[in-house]
């Protein structure tokens, strides 16, 4: 710690991030993303937006009771329906924070709020003050604050900080700031309001124009000590700063960025790995810290100076954020005792019924893949917590595909206990497999992302499978992982069709969503 | 033009970009991405290392024949062999340059050079000399310059000029620095450097802390005129700067930024599309400007401004860069005349043999798939662009599959004229057709990257399968599109087959890479 300025790690994953289109996720994902992201030392979680829907609500409720040491904050417009929910959902947490915010651009004032300067600064008044009278912790944010005149931002900060605000966050909520700017409106906003230093300021900061982490750092040089940021910078158009890129920049250039964070950097590849799986959003190669390429050299200059000296060509090293040589972990004569261990190191912690399941499935892959590796195993098992519960069940299918044509599909399922099976053709044998399960269960839903990846090298490795489908502006992506790519697709799309089924039964969430 | 700065953009997507660990690219997709560079009005195209084998020289002596208006540059070492063979590459163009590097940290001096400060000084004035004699335009860089203490710096900065470079880079090698250094080491150079205004200064910024951008503006803040940039961001490690994300700050921000440049950002988005095709590299969904949801808003509070006025959410306008509606394009009615003008529409000039195939072809998937989009078409074409004069194609493959196992293949292929056929057995579909690959063209190449996706959406999409091969260290990606992914499974591997033998024959050119 060495007297250096802390930076608190507001992570929004599972707010800002799960708003992108396509990356919603069930209640059981956003628990995991939760218990990681608490693990690794991020001093807020903002577990989402609970006036959005009662599954929002639920999973604000489930994550401010489980979470350990984060703080656990809740999002809500600048409205008291709003505040008081989020209250309710934070108050089951060791520590709660209200999150909420109202636009003070020109430009969002006019369009969208139809508001006078006036009219705004009284709501945030009358909206901090309420959450204040719910709760110690209060964030507030001026949406699209690097738009806003500085003149009437700090009007609003300074009403903002009365009314009992202890955190004030100036996002740049369309990606538009360069650095300089940024740092500017902090120093000026720091300078003219009195009792700036009664707040902590927060950097919230889109990817737009690729300057997002350039723009986090400069906001703290401009006197902010919280940055808001999500793994793998999910969030809407080109997403937020990511955690893994801000965290890191902290700490490799400690030297001329005098400020400290609890996060710990060796969960980061784990956080990334499992976000990727949840949201079905693939982390690019040449991604920054959490890429395959991130760490890889191919030149021929390079690979021979990283041989006389690491530090030649490499600022990070992969173990510092938590990259492990792929180890050969396990065969088919692993044990029962063996497989727990390896799921322990893991970092997973299942039920009994689900161990049984996965260990089932374990030596079913060790019977038809000669390596087994940590990527296998956690395919397998992120497929075993994912497919708990469901209704719906692949029990069975064979296909008969190639250039001859038609491609044809049987295929049995489990539909709540009972059995049915169905012969269907189509055009490619993903499409055959997916009308027979249409057959079995009719459904309206569109497909709208289908990807494969091999889990690891080798023609043997297994496959895992993204589907998205969409139905009434509704999504839900579901997985699938086998070594038959076929299979895997029917598991994937089954997956994502119970999800979809469960929510149907919810609101549409989607009405109310912002920053 | 306005009066303001003209900043140069210098592309190195098919240099730095090539030499991402997997992403080599064929002679006939070296001509295409440097073609939509060309026309997309970059200054300079770094079109490789031609001492690095005698492909890479082929590829720059033909881009430098061909391209209109660009600049063509060649990379080399500090090494006489380098600068000759850079020099007769870059002569073919209508303006050529040799872009010359050595290290000047002393990290690297110590450990990779093993040479001394005042040694290094007088290989770079050898070096720029020799390069001058040869061409008018010479640009050196100071490779790993960030990390090379200023005063040291500036001396070989001083050396190069002296010498007759006309630009001299300022690369951050490591992706190490923060935009406030990046800028001060361009201001403290030019400051103290005789004659430092008789050279251009460039950035080239890699985004291991992710900073890329950030720092490119910085430099050109603190006097660099050039920038060096890639297409989605392709480059060792984390990448370099993307091009796309350069050029739309600049235009976007032309406010704060008052520098032009000649880029047309309409051609970013077709330019990324092809790049991620030729690299195998996709691009993230969330990555600024070229990502899916780069422009998508799925927040009711966003959609609800967006409509009130695009404005309020929206700093940038998809057609800006080039973002069309996906339209409904063709029919199974659809004759060749109506094939050929839908293709010269998406940009594509093909022989009359490829037109002919890949009208089959279209003809074939109109029988199959009921909507055609353009990105069908696309992937169509560029299926066949990629297997041109290949000596291996798929004939006939029918797959048996599903969770009874064990899964077969049975695959027909020809072979140099003749067709063998076999059939495998293997763990999944996939496994078994690249069994009956390797039955009938045995090789001890690695599959090191295997995935799908759907080319649109819906079940009947066309998929589109990228496969990557690697053999003593030379990587190979091949891909294949159909509606039955089994089918385009086994074009993609025997593509990268095809090239991976083409490989063979060419000296491993891993050895030497750079900057």
């Amino acid at each position: 710690m060495s007297g250096q300025d802390h930076v608190v790690i507001f992570d929004t994953t599972l707010r800002d991030g799960e708003q992108s289109p396509g990356a919603s996720m069930t209640l059981e994902e956003k628990l995991q993303v939760a218990e990681i992201l608490d693990d690794m030392g991020v001093d807020i979680i903002e577990a989402g937006f609970p006036i959005a829907s009662n599954g929002d609500f639920e999973a604000v409720c489930e994550i401010a009771k489980r979470a350990d040491k984060a703080v656990i904050a809740g999002l809500a417009r600048a409205i008291n329906a709003d505040i008081d929910r989020a209250g309710d959902a934070v108050r089951h947490a060791r520590r709660g924070r209200i999150h909420t915010f109202v636009s003070t651009s020109p430009i969002h004032l006019e369009f969208q709020m139809k508001k006078t300067e006036e009219e705004v600064l009284e709501i945030i008044t009358s909206t901090v003050t309420r959450a204040r009278n719910l709760i110690d912790d209060v964030e507030w944010s001026a949406m699209d604050a690097t738009r806003t005149p500085i003149e009437y931002l700090s009007r609003c900060v300074e009403a903002a900080i009365r009314a009992g605000a202890t955190t004030i966050n100036l996002p740049d909520t369309v990606g538009y700031a360069t650095p300089d700017e940024y740092r500017a409106m902090f120093e000026a906003i720091r300078n003219t309001v009195p009792d700036a230093d009664k707040a902590i300021f927060s950097v919230h900061c889109h990817n737009d124009l690729g300057l997002a982490v350039a723009n986090s750092l400069a906001g703290v040089a401009g006197g902010a000590r919280q940055i808001e940021c999500t793994i793998n910078g999910l969030g809407e158009r080109a997403g937020n700063a990511a955690l893994e890129e801000v965290v890191m920049a902290l700490r490799t250039r400690s030297d001329v960025l005098p400020y400290e964070c609890s996060v710990d950097p060796k969960f980061v590849t784990r956080a990334s790995k499992l976000v990727s799986a949840v949201s079905g959003f693939p982390v690019q190669y040449n991604k920054a810290i959490v890429g395959k390429n991130a760490f890889a050299h191919e030149s021929g200059i390079h690979q021979d100076g990283m041989l006389k000296n690491a530090e030649t060509y490499e600022i990070m090293r992969p173990e510092d954020v938590g990259v492990k040589e792929t180890s050969l972990v396990m065969g088919k004569h692993s044990g029962r005792h063996a497989f727990r261990q390896k799921l322990e190191e893991l970092g997973y912690e299942i039920g009994d019924n689900a161990f049984e399941e996965a260990f089932r499935r374990f030596k079913e892959l060790a019977d038809r893949k000669k390596h087994i590796y940590d990527e296998d195993i956690e395919a397998l098992v992120e497929n075993e917590i994912a497919t708990q519960g469901e209704q719906i069940k692949v029990i069975a299918l064979t296909v008969i595909a190639g250039t001859g044509g038609p491609q044809k599909a049987i295929l049995t399922m489990d539909v709540n206990g009972r059995h049915e099976t169905r012969e269907c053709s189509g055009d490619g044998p993903v499409d055959a497999t997916f009308n027979a399960i249409k057959e079995i269960l009719p459904h309206e839903a569109n497909l709208s992302l289908y990807q494969v990846h091999a889990v690891t090298e080798g023609t043997d490795a297994q496959a895992e499978v993204s589907v998205r489908l969409e139905q009434n502006g509704r999504m839900a992506t579901g997985k699938g992982a086998d070594t038959d790519t076929l299979v895997a697709s029917a598991r994937a799309y089954v997956s994502a069709l119970n999800r979809l089924m469960a929510r149907q039964n919810r609101p549409d969430h989607h009405e109310l969503r912002a920053v």
